[in-house]
């Protein structure tokens, strides 16, 4: 299945950039459950575009009405869900679209849906598709906040260069942005408050859940759990008695031993890929035509997804603990 | 569920390190699939320890036994299970076992299992768990094989440094074992002949279906896909045409885009931490006591995981792609 | 997870009878199949209520909104997501909810979500929810015709008559309303053009996966593969040739052996409940005064649910073969 | 996946007829359980074969040997696979195989795997399969019962016939046996002690998961819940206070309302096929030849499956309950 996780919550994506919505549902979400809405949006404004000089001027609005799941201010235990109407779609900025952009699912779309799916403003394969995975996140890190879970991601480097703040991350990426081209990163992500015991060893363990949902977010191409020094020597975290509880000194295991927690903070580091487009001519294949041709993306997009995708990561890591903790 | 893989090909492994034995089901491999037991022995015997001064010195036979699934030498279509039995255990190596093992998952299995598992050799989380997935991978290989698919992993660095032989792999490892110490690296996997279109966007991805599987073993920390360039300028790989096949003159997306294959080979990194087990004396604490305590590991282990999991690199591989190919 | 269905195609339904929607994703449908949004109408219509004097007054406009998937009237093969509004709800007819309904979900919902359930009108219990499985069913039906496989069912008996057309099965319909009261009945339905060896033996075959989804019907109390003789000698069917086509003479099994289609129609019974709403006054509990009380159902509600019930089975039966085949 | 069940208990059912042995691995079954062998072997015993003149003379040892998954008598938490070796195949019984036996999958397994399925004894299509499930089911229903649940199942009727003891289902047996024929039966189920809240609506209520387990016993084709009267008057169950506790006075609807367990005892009947193997001669096919011919069984078979039935039933019951209670 393309667009569905299935966890002790279930996620099931749907939409196209340019059809009428996208949208999710999360099912086996935890009855009784307050879902402040207000927070949910906020926690949606951080992936919006149109915010900032350094992100794509389009707008979308991504407001999302709830259809299903909530009653009274509440989770109802059956199946949530949410839909975001497109609505600033601009079609004529994909009017070129034979012509493969390079670094997107043009070509890889094309022959596995045999050229029936619909290619406009990436289609099931755009960005904006994070938009349910945050909307799913945001409902998941509530009920996760109420036990005492809190998941925080934040910029490392932008551009191979290890940022300090706001303004180092925006001065590079206008600087990338007014040579047309787009620049990449790594975000950190900390989850704190889980506690020890959860996950599974081999198949179902925390590695292999997060990753598969962080890998959810098209311009992730790595991640990389705690911090893995050359030698066991250092790599390895003395374990200490702090009162009752079982600690370690260090945390280059990153929270995670076999699958499972330890108790310790889970932090993991995710690479993002510049955005592939970027307003430099370059070659590509015009597979109406099958012939080559110099393509210069002309659309509004992103010259940095990172501050975007933070949001992103925070919301892949929401979904995954909660499914792992129900 | 800790040791099942649910695609269209199916897993379910089972076993602990010190009981009867190990083995895995392979579900819905397609009929009448020829089978060669030499070559999945092979393979079994580069992972399996006890061939060389770089490994642990325990001998384990790694020989399977195929209960079902495979008659006069062709796979049946209905489940292939294979059992390795457990012979050469010591136990007497795990008996200061209430001292939590660094880096092991004694305490996380010790809370998510609230104490009844088996902890002799590490049970469900010892890395001999990945015999079976090396099994299973054997068995998904020959399939790929027979479709024009080869999968090669290889040792990229060790402790750091970028290797470019195995004599230079074995003296690094070699000088952490006079230590007593222990060292990690980095595998390179390569899958070629991996037709364009394989794959999904968003869930059930290349990416995400690989890290899954390749998470799987123990040690494994991080993964990457491609190579990741700062600028999107020097990231995009160009677009041409060869004859009528769309290629790319660069990789940087390791043959994914969208989730999906683009007909270029697939690559990706592995980062496997420093074997945990290490003869230096640490801090950690015993919790049967639940008082501090020192640490010396005695058991035959390994300076280096690296170079035997390679193959369970290579057999995560295989079976990500027959089960997205299926 | 409540409602998914998870094959090689997967579902997942949303919504409660008086929210604002309600509706289905489907993901991995074949992409580049036409899809005729009349036809997919005229099914929805067999199931919606307000049609005839023998089902409820209420009027269920069921007119689906396709928010994805669809692009030039063909599917895309990413998920297809569609909705429909609930516009018809009358609260009121709810307002005596405490007080439990005898037959339906009020009491075990009540429990299961811990009385944060949306009751209104059944809420994600109500047979309203059939409307977007019918849809789904619609859809794959369209496709499973195209490769020449047609499904149909129709009423058997009704109240424990076996009927011989529609004006009995009104008459009998019409008798019990007239008391005030409702009955059952028993629904046959025939899959044509199925070859052989679809599906899979023990977990996976065909009465395994048909069954679980007319389960998700919810007056469904049994279900019956094939006709069952009490004796062998009767029971089995006898193999023949047709040219070079393999036959059964007789088709007791229904046209499934081993869970796997043999080429013969496959046929199976279906039992339907009578209606639990009746306005004939029962004695029930009011679990927010937990007293007992006694109950007069006076909404607007069907005497007999087995006419609409009939597309319900097909569009079950539709998702299982699709599903099955893809 | 033919023979894997996926829910909060997992199941993987592996092996055939003739083959080196048959199995099952569990998943996820919760730790620290206490197992007790004997009571397994006894559940086994009362499916395995020759203990009666009512069933096949075959010999079947049947006995389980547990690989992984227990530890000093207690559940790991991690897989528990059991292996039952087969050791008393007369594979001469199957010489004539290229005909196919009526009512048995060789036809449509043969259809499925190309050919390649290994079809000596029926392969893994044998009723032999069941031995692994009643091995899990036993496994389920002694953590059931420290739950206070107990599942039980006996004859309701034999060739159309109710019976009222063991002889009487005896005498009918072996009326059909000195003709040569067989005869089929229905078995009914009843669980005590289940809560109310178990299961959820639509497609992972206790209907579609019962069933889904059910139908992989070979012989089953028809399952109904609880009683289905023809008019909502007399089907509908009254609810009443018994103390605290909110009772049904009758219990037609099976203790299921909505997919959810009412805390009524749970009920369902099962319709089990008469074995297709009998003496009396019958024309079938010979598919290698491709030509018409007539069959006669001479192998050792049951002329009744239903007794051997029960306890499958119950075993099917039991890993339902568990895994929608865990």
């Amino acid at each position: 299945m393309s667009s569905m996780f299935n966890g002790n919550i279930s996620l099931s994506i749907f939409g196209e950039s340019h059809g009428a919505g996208i949208g999710v549902v999360i099912d086996n979400l935890p009855a009784g459950e307050a879902i402040d809405l207000d927070e949910i949006q906020q926690f949606l404004n951080r992936r919006a575009p149109g915010n900032s000089d350094t992100a794509t001027a389009r707008k979308e609005g991504d407001i999302p009405e709830i259809l299903s799941g909530l009653y009274n201010g509440k989770t109802t235990g059956t199946p949530l869900c949410a839909v975001i109407r497109n609505t600033n779609q601009i079609s004529s900025d994909y009017e070129n679209i034979a012509a493969l952009r390079l670094g997107h699912a043009d070509y890889t779309g094309h022959v596995r849906y045999k050229g029936s799916n619909d290619i406009r403003g990436g289609g099931h394969f755009s960005g904006r598709l994070t938009a349910p995975l945050v909307f799913a996140g945001a409902v998941c890190g509530q009920i996760l906040k109420r036990r005492g879970i809190s998941v925080n991601a934040e910029i490392l480097s932008i551009g191979g260069v290890k940022v300090t703040g706001d303004e180092q991350v925006r001065e590079i990426i206008l600087s990338a942005k007014s040579k047309g081209d787009s620049v990449g990163g790594v975000i950190k992500c900390t989850a704190t408050g889980v506690p020890a015991g959860i996950g599974s060893p081999m198949l179902d363990g925390l590695e292999n859940v997060i990753s598969r949902l962080v890998f959810a977010i098209p311009a992730v191409k790595g991640i990389e759990f705690g911090t893995v020094c050359d030698y066991g020597s250092e790599n390895n975290d003395e374990f200490y008695l702090d009162g009752d509880a079982v600690k370690t000194r260090t945390n280059n295991h990153g929270g995670i031993l076999g699958g499972i927690s330890s108790g310790m903070p889970i932090e993991f580091t995710v690479k993002i890929k510049p955005t592939p487009s970027i307003s430099i001519p370059q070659n590509t294949v015009d597979i109406a035509k099958m012939q080559e041709t110099v393509m210069e993306i002309k659309g509004r997009h992103d010259p940095c997804i990172v501050p975007r995708a933070v949001v992103c990561v925070e919301a892949a890591m929401n979904i995954a603990l909660l499914s792992l903790m129900e």
